[in-house]
């Protein structure tokens, strides 16, 4: 069972709309709501892949109640620590005819420290049964910076391999614990350059071209114990594994909503390191997922009926 | 004690931003979140004045958790019948730079025939220590077109004097239930025209010029048994007494958010019909009123503190 952690979980919100005019008011014909934030949005697609999964993360209010239906409603599993403050809102506004979305992040609620303990005591009992821990998502404004370091050691200590999707100081804290992999996307990764790389100015980017992509992976992957992926949007999805070989899987170009599918990558690469293929296998089904995620009209939905074509057209090339 | 009733109910919220770029994300700092509906603004400013008041409507699912729980933290009073629906929200996102507004209005709950006999047997309790029942806003769609006539019905039957804020049809066909006064704004008129004229095209507009606005108020005064009263926005509010005298509250220009004002003005109607003032002592208060909602940063408040001086400064014509 792959368990995946969630500190700043939500309810996303999407309004969908034919045109949004600045400054009117608009009538939504219909609302679409579903619980959020990065890991569950990782375990959402485990789920429709069919790979056992279970969401912890925090939930309190009237939002976090919708949370919790909303996952008991699509049939997953999860164990949410109840806040005192309400679950946050994201509301996502979306113009057909333009093809754009405006998006809303309302600011997580406080949590306290008797809250941030049980979420500890909700991992380490769902580390008794998990066979991975997967760790996504930036830490809500209050967090303390040694969270995700903190449950990195907890699933060492555990023996659960982790996977850490994160970014900035949390992420490298958390660099030391023998994690299994990270994933930064390219964003992500130029804001890494300075805490990875003692010398040379910032990269220019992004977009990074693939060689600075490389060097960068590369120098974050030297800094741990497990693989090191970069998400490079369109352009496909690059590996450094813990014996060097580099790998960029390119899956071909869709057009869609992008929103979710570094998510999907993620899902992609803790089910691939939950089984007994070699990268070069599950590698280029991850980067197909993303476009997957792509195509799928919701963020944080799977086009799963195009995710075999996807996989065939996507091509991997030995860097 | 003044009943008001809201059958559309909302949890209005608002996000400050100083700037809003269509098509990116923005992180909101910080979410008000307030019960609205016309009916429950008007309460709220009557509640401010310190007029007694009763909220009556639908509540239904955490949002509606949320109107109540905001309700009585603003130690107003309120009968909410629960509906299996939930309670929609409206979204207003302000860009201050701008000085716009962009608002998203979710579509309400389906209310089922036991909830709006639920809702008729709510209202007939409370008309029991009513002084006043008003009936504000628009029906939310699939409710019974008569539903506003079969309250004011009940209000002339419970011999409590009713005042009808609404529009189109479901205002047309409450006309001859002995109403105490009726307001619509410029644009509810206009549409009004084709019902309350029996020939001659709709008058261009609006804005409506003052000698067409009185015309097409008259006609309405004409349909009822109360006052007619039509808001002008900046240009002031016009009203047609029983008697056919003709008034124009004139309130001093101010700048700020519109939103709301038209139900500061309805509860400066009702609180003026209600004490033993002449309609030239109320209804210049009634206009400035609307100023002082305005004046207030958020939609639904009014800025009390500049009452006296906007009514001070409030000219009376009589047409």
């Amino acid at each position: 069972m792959i368990v995946t952690v969630t500190v700043n979980t939500a309810l996303d919100v999407t309004y969908l709309l034919d045109r949004i005019t600045p400054g009117e008011a608009h009538r939504v014909p219909k609302v679409l709501a579903r619980a959020g934030g990065k890991g569950v949005n990782v375990s959402r697609v485990l789920s429709a892949l069919g790979a056992p999964t279970t969401v912890c993360g925090f939930a309190g209010g009237a939002t976090g109640s919708e949370v919790a239906a909303e996952l008991a409603d699509a049939g997953m599993t999860s164990v949410l620590v109840p806040t005192s403050g309400p679950t946050r809102r994201t509301v996502t506004a979306v113009d057909r005819s333009a093809g754009t979305s405006t998006a809303f992040y309302e600011p997580g609620p406080e949590i306290d420290d008797a809250e941030w303990r049980q979420l500890d005591a909700a991992v380490l009992e769902l580390l008794k049964d998990a066979s991975m821990l997967v760790l996504a998502g930036s830490l809500p404004e209050g967090a303390p910076a040694a969270t995700w370091e903190r449950m990195c050691r907890m699933g060492r200590e555990a023996g659960v391999p982790t996977v850490l999707d994160s970014s900035g100081p949390a992420l490298v804290a958390a660099l030391d614990e023998h994690l299994l992999a990270v994933k930064p996307n390219e964003h992500e990764l130029v804001d890494l350059a300075g805490h990875i790389s003692a010398a040379g100015d910032p990269p220019a980017g992004p977009p990074l071209d693939v060689p600075t992509a490389l060097a960068l992976t590369r120098r974050l992957q030297a800094r741990t114990t497990g693989l090191a992926v970069t998400t490079l949007g369109a352009r496909g999805l690059l590996a450094v594994l813990p014996d060097g070989q580099a790998l960029l899987a390119r899956p071909p170009q869709v057009a869609g909503n992008p929103v979710g599918a570094g998510d999907a990558v993620t899902a992609g690469i803790a089910l691939g390191l939950t089984g007994s293929e070699s990268p070069t296998t599950w590698l280029p089904r991850a980067a197909a997922l993303g476009s997957a995620a792509v195509l799928a009209d919701q963020a944080g939905d799977v086009a799963l009926d195009h995710l075999d074509a996807l996989s065939a057209r996507t091509t991997l090339e030995l860097l």
